[in-house]
């Protein structure tokens, strides 16, 4: 578990005090802050103290090793080590920070630790201050990184953040379109979550609510208001909760297929996905459609209208290594149900 | 937060495995359970290695500064320190556990730390395994005890257990009307966290999730089943996480002078509270009462019947000294509304 929560408006102006203790020496603290806020007010607020340094994190694409190596050995060449990380950002932003926090301290390439229970040594102190509500990334025990064959996790018990900050004033200012998105990332947990073979009561109760706080932001709400942005930061980790001790499913799965080849970011290739997946989870697809229209967002289609066989391929390998996944979603004999063929169809139509 | 959690029926066998890591040396592991196991096949299932050594902790009383000394004086003259305190039990045991932990590497008596950020030093590793569902204390950040001039937790951050073992198959064989004093403590926990002024969204989801639980286990469901123990687990971890982040109120306050001058367990003290609650939660005092008629329990009435002036005060005394619960229930100019004389007469209808 993540060793220490703060929720509330306005913490973030607690940062300084928080962070406080953690200082080691001299060693600085490192900020990774999406390149969104570049020039934003969120930067100049960041307290800054001695050798700290804000790096603005560029998040066009998902987090990669290669990006996670190069930050953290930079990092060791100027600072030998440092106090911490802090990431402030979507769930790139978050993950990135996990993962160059534990390359601070363990050897070789983070593509060497994507897996699970791979990762050797604890990291340095690392604190997670999302400003986009729904990936569940301020609570998971994995960080997603594009590696050279694989979009796969470092998960360990040492990847959680030792620290999160949730204020919901840092999300007010989202775009809406990315909202939606990153929204439905928590909603669709909730849905591969309650309705797959791994879950328990534990994971039940934290779904269950998550789910009816999605319910009533992007459903039973007529306009965005703060008490919207209090909700769907509750519901972002309840809902990561409820996955970290279960599993999610069919979404996701093919949504990571998607995004290896094709760069679809998280949120966007879940709601791509999700759009059509009546036959896995046919009350979750028809809310999901719902939501959209009350939003009014459009769901991208026609995606991999233009892709060959090969490309199709790639997608289907990604998508189909992700087991535990498909396991949760569809029970032991996942293999005999999700047949190659059957993938791709599911892919040609998105 | 509590470092790591597992939740799972019949995960307590998992326990020897948990453990092992956090053996140091040959210094022993401690099992505090609560004496209503003695001779029960929980107590012969518990994995002892080397010198491990089960304390039947005595828990006829709710746990005492003395009893804390006692314990944590015999085991460091004993073994001089130790790997760990585990604690198996109901509120009482795990609170013990707590306290007993820190007292291993912070000087002098645990009656020097009842109160807010007292303590000096992480105590040796806890864990607890609760056998009772609704007092929160796996989750909390306190360990209710009663010293010499008050009864009043060792509340701070290096409280909290390192680990707690949440196995629903413990609670299965717990006494009727125990089962539902401990698990309307809970429910308690929600009403008053809820309709506090200290609320926030983080406090009122684990609320909120926490209270219709407890509406399942006992309104909605006609037989108590695995899924009551299931879910009434859940309850108690999600409602102690709401007044974690928030606070109790009316009741805990009132029941806290009970159990001072009576010994009235936490339990039932606070339901013998909540029967007559009206003014303060009206619709939860009804409900409670609603749970106690379908449940067949019966509160017991009349308990402060033949006290006198100074029993009366030494009551009044140790409830209006909890300073943030009455500012949760009623607000910042609770003593206005609380007055010495308006309690008396709340505590003379008990």
């Amino acid at each position: 578990m993540v060793d220490y929560v703060i929720y509330g408006r306005g913490s973030f102006n607690q940062l300084d005090e928080i962070l406080s203790p953690h200082r080691k020496r001299d060693l600085p603290i490192i900020f990774l802050i999406d390149h969104f806020f570049k020039g934003k007010p969120l930067a100049n607020k960041t307290p800054l103290r001695g050798k700290d340094k804000i790096i603005f994190a560029d998040v066009t694409y998902e987090p990669k090793t290669t990006y996670v190596d190069e930050i953290s050995n930079q990092l060791k060449e100027e600072f030998g080590t440092v106090s911490g990380i802090i990431g402030v950002g979507g769930g790139s932003t978050l993950d990135l920070a996990k993962a160059v926090s534990l390359m601070m301290t363990n050897p070789g390439s983070s593509a060497d630790y994507q897996g699970w229970d791979l990762v050797k040594f604890p990291g340095v102190y690392k604190a997670g201050i999302p400003t986009l509500s729904g990936t569940g990334a301020e609570v998971s025990r994995t960080t997603v990184l594009t590696g050279p064959t694989r979009k796969l996790g470092m998960n360990s018990d040492f990847t959680p953040f030792n620290q999160i900050v949730l204020d919901p004033l840092l999300t007010a200012n989202a775009p809406l379109n990315q909202r939606f998105y990153t929204g439905m990332d928590c909603y669709i947990h909730c849905i591969e979550s309650l309705q797959g073979t791994y879950i328990n009561e534990f994971s039940k109760s934290y779904g269950e609510k998550a789910l009816s706080l999605c319910r009533e932001v992007f459903l039973e709400k007529d306009n965005w208001n703060d008490e919207s942005d209090d909700k769907l930061m509750m519901a972002s980790y309840t809902g990561g909760m409820s996955i970290a001790y279960s599993q999610v499913g069919v979404a996701h799965a093919v949504s990571y297929g998607l995004s290896f080849l094709l760069g679809t970011k998280h949120g966007l290739g879940n709601c791509i996905v999700m759009n059509h997946l009546d036959e896995y989870y046919p009350e979750g697809a028809a809310e999901f459609r719902k939501m959209a229209e009350k939003n009014g967002v459009e769901i991208p289609q026609g995606i991999c209208r233009e892709l060959n066989d090969e490309q199709f391929d790639a997608m289907i390998n990604v998508s189909l290594g992700m087991k535990p996944l498909w396991e949760n979603a569809l029970g032991r004999d996942w293999e005999k149900i999700m047949t190659r063929e059957k993938l791709r169809d599911l892919f040609e139509k998105l």
